[in-house]
């Protein structure tokens, strides 16, 4: 069944306010869910708008977040995000890494204190139309074990950079440092099909290739083995440590049934982002140029089959992006479900 | 066979003397190749030596380099590396990247018209003593074939984070975003071993566990598929399209039989470095308390198998560069021969 953006930007806008957000940031954090679902990453947009509330719910979730700076220098920055939604901060935090990049060429901004920021691309895209190269990663909880441990230290810590193009679409490389994101592995459950051995182990760290060792206490496994956990661990050390936020397997639950961890190392869960504009290193159109001849050369590379083009990383979301714009969007019946139950909370037409 | 590191450091610096090269480049560069064969990436240090000389003879190494910044900002650079050695150009770029950290919080220096580095954990590391981040990132000549290619589009370009800590050795994360890197072909070509069946592709672009069919016209695969391709990727765009290097297909070989192509998009091979100071974003003390935590974390995390304990990343290189400097660094038979043809060939001992 499909629903128009407009349909689920407002539906999800207004319980942002129900639950006390003020219109500005609940336009924002709806902008945010909404930009996942568009671009097919359907794990993170209004399917995780009732965890949000539940987060709210269970106070840990601040939707009256004052975020501030408590460090800063010429091209960085720290933010507390007052336990607010990363949602909210993080496309607020991209404006100020925007801003010193306008400034002194580069601006770089951890934030702590936060919770969970949707889709990484949507905060890098936003230094393209700057014509900046955005950059941002997020840890999250733990559920990756480092090579050699049965143990969930790691979260799917993602990394995603974009860069901007002139005739082309931008290319946006947005990938969780895990060997599968948790929505292909949702969707193996689903359908209870065999998963590749090499997504999770068992508790006992012993290869499956069933998809609900997860639930079972298992474990997910880094992508392509131990570069796969120094990748997660990048990720984890510099938006968890140099933040000030929490790190490794104190990094606080998404999901509000899972209690956090008493005496935590840092504030809630963190953030890194940047941005870098392309005249600080050389001529913006002699960039694009290049990029576009990137591009084309990469389009054009001999195929195994003759069928199946290179795909440039981001083009499939801009594509299913456009489209769906066009024909609504598709959400399954949990989804839905999971929707008409907050419209009859909160007194609002779905 | 065991050499001393003063023995290899010495020789190489006489040989790159030898070439031309004034005596302050060459201790650098003698340093960073040195560097290599301490800290067991065997493939990167004197076994490259005689490779750095038959490029110069080629007319492809400028052993007289001086490099030039040619675009600046408070946080950016972009240095013209003027045909030399990366192994020279980018531990004085990494200064430039430390000084401006010093002055605005970060320092970013894109390098093009290069050659290769050695190791990126030089560079990196060298941001260590200053209390700040070191990141350093190379593209080099096409060997890996993006995800539905048989053309050989990138390198195996590597990524280099490095963290400093404080009662634990420094978290170094180093590696190639190809599946394997060439050291481990060639290991596995010398033995006549399989090797997994995701290292290599044939030319046909068909799975393959012969390590041999590089040579036949085959390709490296990325890591962990269309992943290791987005990583290979970025770091193409920042080191050679940032810079006005080549990128992509283009990139130089640094084999000298294997001309260039000509007509190319940019200037030689490209290089990004970064310094990121830790008290740009929190006081350098918390930072290292937590790293030291992070890493207690991870060491004590649970074993599938309880003789095997978690590795840190950077951890065997620095237990291996104290052992080397000890016993000596033991060089294979094809590389003593290598160096006994380049110590005749310059009247020098070996």
């Amino acid at each position: 069944m499909n629903f128009t953006q407009q349909q689920l930007f407002h539906f999800t806008k207004n319980v942002f306010i129900k639950c006390g957000m003020n219109e500005a940031d609940a336009l924002l954090a709806a902008d945010v869910l909404i930009a996942a679902d568009l671009r097919g990453i359907d794990s993170h947009g209004v399917a995780r708008l009732s965890g949000y509330v539940r987060l709210y719910e269970a106070n840990r979730a601040n939707m009256n977040a004052q975020h501030k700076i408590i460090h800063e220098t010429p091209s960085t920055a720290t933010i507390d995000a007052d336990q607010g939604l990363g949602l909210v901060v993080a496309p607020k935090a991209m404006d100020l890494a925007i801003e010193k990049a306008k400034n002194v060429g580069t601006g770089w901004v951890a934030i702590q204190n936060s919770n969970h920021f949707g889709i990484a691309a949507y905060h890098a895209l936003k230094a393209l139309p700057h014509n900046m190269i955005g950059i941002a990663m997020t840890n999250a909880s733990p559920l990756v074990a480092p090579t050699f441990s049965k143990q969930r230290m790691l979260g799917t810590n993602p990394i995603c950079y974009a860069f901007p193009a002139g005739k082309h679409l931008p290319i946006v490389i947005d990938m969780a440092t895990s060997a599968a994101a948790n929505g292909k592995l949702e969707i193996a459950q689903r359908t209870n099909k065999p998963i590749p051995n090499n997504w999770v182990q068992t508790k006992e760290g012993n290869e499956s290739t069933n998809a609900n060792e997860l639930a079972n206490g298992g474990s997910l496994l880094p992508l392509g083995g131990h570069k796969g956990y120094g990748l997660a661990s990048l990720v984890d050390l510099l938006c968890g440590v140099l933040s000030g936020a929490n790190y490794g397997p104190w990094v606080p639950p998404f999901v509000s049934f899972l209690k956090p961890i008493e005496n935590l190392p840092g504030n809630g869960i963190g953030h890194f982002l940047g941005a870098m504009r392309i005249d600080a290193f050389r001529p913006t159109q002699d960039f694009i140029n290049n990029i576009d001849n990137w591009i084309d050369a990469f389009k054009n590379a001999e195929r195994i089959d003759e069928k199946q083009p290179v795909i440039i990383p981001g083009e499939p979301e801009f594509i299913l992006e456009k489209e769906r714009k066009i024909n609504g969007i598709p959400l399954n019946e949990k989804v839905i479900e999971d929707l008409k139950a907050l419209a009859t909370k909160y007194n609002l037409e779905f």
